[in-house]
């Protein structure tokens, strides 16, 4: 199973007043992260991955992240990131954020490839995932 | 149980090249809905919390969101927001947005009652969350 | 001459590890309190401003800000924006940001009516903005 | 002069439902870029920054933008970033942003090397910058 691995620089502008990253900073890493895992996957873009498969994203169902360890500014931390799950038309992203050697966010995305049905922002559904797309993944 | 309720207008700057909500945004909208829920239990904003019960902040160790029907610029949506768990140091915040009468997003948040042990921002533990904190949420 | 004033409330995750706001955050606030103007001054919000004058937003040329006082979480603040000039493709926002009384930030934007040629998100172009859009201005 | 040069991913979250970045993500881009500029030139990162130097940080007084060519998700764009002036307390940086050898952004802050006076996040002056830390810039 194709694993990727981002580094992160955690940047002054992502951390709180208590001085550690704002939480939801985590899921724009992680949305990042997959996009990344994409890339190395497909050998392509964003861009192009949404023109080649005709899709107009890969948006989300369902979120999560357990918090263990706090991070903040300065630090460069690991995120290795995985689809651990295929469906039909949806798929599971397991991020794992590592801070030397301790795991410390874990985040689950599962999101949906998904095609606008006609013009305007609401109007659009899942659809079967390609099978090749699937395959590169292993 | 005390719930309160929160109006938030989706900005053009929230929205991703989908013309959607990008998703760490509700994760944004929600911390900011729970603050006003904690606000208006006790009556004071966060400063003054932080101030008179001698905490660093309320961090999260764990976030969840399902994202069951999109939303975008130009919507308004309500968020009502409740504490549904106390434990002894932490406790669960559930967060219900609607756009009109359709629950749009529903959200988890589980938060820890926090001190700073010394200086710098990674030494801090949980500590028991006062009783009357509490009571005001009943 | 139209001015419109919003209210902004200051956000925990709008602040930095100073615990002042982010200064980015001040430019985000300043889009939505453009948008919140041609809301007020043509009566329609801002989807149905691209899809009524056939455009593709209103994208700036130029942006900047005098930081004068900082604002912090639990803060509320009030802008007043206003079009302090008008080209023939391009017009100029002012936003002035108090604190109570005091001037705290100030900003302008340069933006232009702008459509775009073709499909993708490189091909587009400033064109004449509407007299009448002027007009509800005044 | 010292000048560092940043390599920066666009990614989807940064871009706007016009599909291309929403501008307050260039000032984020810039305070990532002067934060870096500072670690190459001292050869510390910003938690040091603040404690060897006892300041509670560099906030701006000023921060200004043009935004000549948009620029979109999937691109990596480069920043040069340069320290332009150097008053008693405050100093300008400078940014350049290039896609290819396009310059697409051009940005100034201006910051100030404060301490905070007292407890708080609202008590802080700026002071003089050593002698040392400019040397490290030639």
């Amino acid at each position: 199973m194709l694993i990727h691995r981002s580094e992160i620089q955690i940047e002054w502008g992502d951390c709180d007043p208590f001085g550690i990253v704002f939480f939801p900073r985590y899921f724009e890493y992680f949305d990042a992260c997959t996009n990344a895992l994409f890339h190395r996957a497909l050998g392509i873009k964003k861009p192009e991955l949404l023109t080649r498969y005709k899709i107009a994203g890969i948006p989300l169902v369902h979120a999560s992240c357990n918090f263990v360890v706090p991070s903040s500014f300065g630090d460069v931390v690991q995120v290795d990131s995985r689809v651990t799950e295929w469906g039909k038309s949806s798929f599971q992203v397991q991020h794992r954020l590592y801070r030397g050697e301790v795991l410390a966010v874990e985040g689950i995305e599962k999101r949906v490839w998904t095609i606008r049905n006609s013009d305007g922002p609401r109007k659009f559904s899942g659809v079967a995932i390609p099978e090749d797309v699937k395959a590169k993944f292993a």
